[in-house]
């Protein structure tokens, strides 16, 4: 079993709406032969605001690299804490309990990572195990998953805790002026997810098979430029049409679990920008309003990186209208181009439900999972 | 079932020796008031020579950290496809037998991960897992090694790649002049290192155990200033004291494996430095021969990071000295401060022998390992 408990979620206390993201390109980008274009794509997002850890006047400064991670650091060590307390809280665990922290932040550097200091400080036993991924970007949520699901697994009873901090508008570059650049810098926000996966009861979605899959010779699509002035954010404009390859890399995965990816119970897809979410919808032929979770992230928030699933799942848990046995996928996309997705099941104080859900599947020889073979 | 088969190694064409070294010590820092004890540290490492990636006259140049990142991914993918291409050689696999590959490295730092372009160019199918990780420094090598052993006990039947690319040489800041750094710029080497951990057959280390431990209140004892010429490396001088409280870390796990630390077959152990391995010795009470594979290491290749611990196991490949059935330890220590520590067991053609051992200390109450209680 591997459960992943409700996530905790923070956004910074700075609020840029959309009316102020258009403002501040056409002040910025007056004479920018490709302004209005950029402004439409800044539109078509349907971000209405984002949470920023700096008052936008700070943010548009950009101050250097070295500057800028002291202030990733500083930020992180300020936001990380409340909110893994609040997601060992909903998982009702203590930190003596979690024996791995999976922490992920494309937006920052640490060596040692966060995970170090957390220990150190917030009460996590000196043999947890770290492991900081910083190079999988807007896939890293869904990956964080899938490998804390793996340890589960593997140290059956055994907690993972999933810190997602990314503050991407520490990110924005003044001088990077493309069209792709544009729009990132409409698009992006900042926050602070943490969850539990739980090896042994818990109320979540208990995953029961993840894969990856790569878009083949697509990895200049999006990816860092690492530069003096820090980690430049590359994305091109085909980037939208990776669902069509995607969708039947979820249809297979799903397939192979013995479940139809077009009538799952819930979503929970990484809200790259619209587009993202509209083709996906089309190409696996599900009502747009299954991705309402994720849409409810972009909106509000905007992209806010490897901490979009999160806090989809979040929203889902607030939803509070799936019942045991309710079967859902999780999907991650960000560099490679890289899918990270994973089935689950919703189970709820213990799983009886979902448990006894499952054993019927096995009578009927339907959806074979790997953990039930194991 | 986990193995570690043998690792291939590959270090770079362009040699300096220990007076190379030593030379251009005195040359470049005349003036500096403690030259004579960075001479004095530098003799004391016993390194003879390193390899690394440019000739010297270009590595003391600093060209900037957009080119230097630019280099290290070009040299990564001259150099990787070679040592990957003899680690599934030696492993006897091929590259769609692969399930996941680890990458460490944490001398350049690129988004997508060398991982997505392995994958696109070497024949790793689209669904390989990609784990990245940049943070853990040298103890990246050991965490490679445990992550890849929690996978294949996951997945029984997968096999892990593990990758381990570090371009030292490429951290070269010539305005670093305390005494660490100077110490540091005559102590580590360039390498590239891959291995296979089997989740069936092979020969090699067949891992039992494995864990984590962090000495606390060090974080910033190994630690990178992250800045616009780049990550620069800071070595505090307490650095060597810490294998008095690592030691304890290493018995305990052996303890609970049933295992005694002072009295195993093999001692796999990061070569940071010669204290590192002289002090383990003392505290562990096991004679310096035992370090002699990580010695080796160390005195032809210098601390080449992550790729220390599988350099020093390619070393007891070569050896031949052990049997099926020998115990060891391996441990990779890093950022943190951190300790990654794993147990094994060497094994050879499918582990016949190391099962029937197993078998008969399951008997006698001896060796309990998660392994065979899972």
């Amino acid at each position: 079993m591997a459960t992943l408990c409700k996530p905790a979620v923070s956004v910074p206390e700075h609020v840029i709406t959309m009316e102020d993201t258009l403002a501040l390109a056409r002040s910025l980008h007056a004479d920018h032969p490709q302004l209005p274009l950029a402004l439409r794509l800044i539109e078509n997002t349907g971000v209405t605001k984002r949470h920023i850890v700096q008052p936008i006047e700070e943010t548009l400064r950009h101050p250097g690299f070295e500057d800028r991670n002291v202030l990733y650091e500083a930020e992180a060590k300020a936001r990380v804490p409340e909110v893994v307390r609040r997601a060992l809280d909903h998982a009702e665990l203590r930190p003596a309990d979690i024996d791995m922290i999976v922490y992920v932040s494309c937006t920052g550097f640490m060596m040692p990572s966060l995970t170090a200091w957390m220990i150190n400080t917030m009460g996590f036993p000196g043999h947890t195990r770290q492991l900081p991924i910083a190079q999988l970007g807007c896939a890293a949520g869904g990956a964080a998953i899938n490998r804390a699901h793996d340890f589960c697994r593997a140290y059956p009873g055994s907690n993972v805790l999933i810190v997602a901090c990314e503050f991407c508008s520490l990110c924005y570059q003044p001088t990077d002026l493309g069209v792709g650049s544009l729009l990132s810098n409409g698009l992006f926000g900042d926050a602070v997810a943490a969850a539990v996966v739980r090896g042994e009861g818990g109320t979540g979605i208990t995953m029961e098979r993840n894969g990856s899959h790569l878009v083949p010779d697509t990895t200049d699509w999006i990816a860092y430029s690492v530069r003096a002035t820090g980690f430049h954010f590359l994305l091109d404009k085909r980037v939208p049409t990776t669902m069509e390859p995607l969708a039947p890399a979820l249809r297979t995965m799903a397939d192979q679990h013995g479940w139809d990816a077009t009538g799952l119970d819930f979503y929970i897809i990484h809200a790259g920008g619209p587009r993202i979410l509209d083709d996906l919808s089309h190409f696996l032929a599900v009502p747009p309003e299954a991705f309402r979770f994720s849409r409810g992230t972009l909106t509000e928030y905007g992209n806010i990186a490897s901490a979009v699933v999160l806090d989809a799942v979040r929203r889902l848990f607030d939803e509070g209208a799936v019942g045991d046995g309710a079967r859902g996928i999780v999907a991650g996309f960000g560099p490679g181009i890289t899918a990270e997705m994973a089935l689950g099941r919703w189970t709820s104080s213990g799983g009886a439900v979902s448990a006894a859900m499952r054993d019927r599947q096995i009578l009927t020889g339907a959806g074979r999972s790997p953990e039930r073979v194991s």
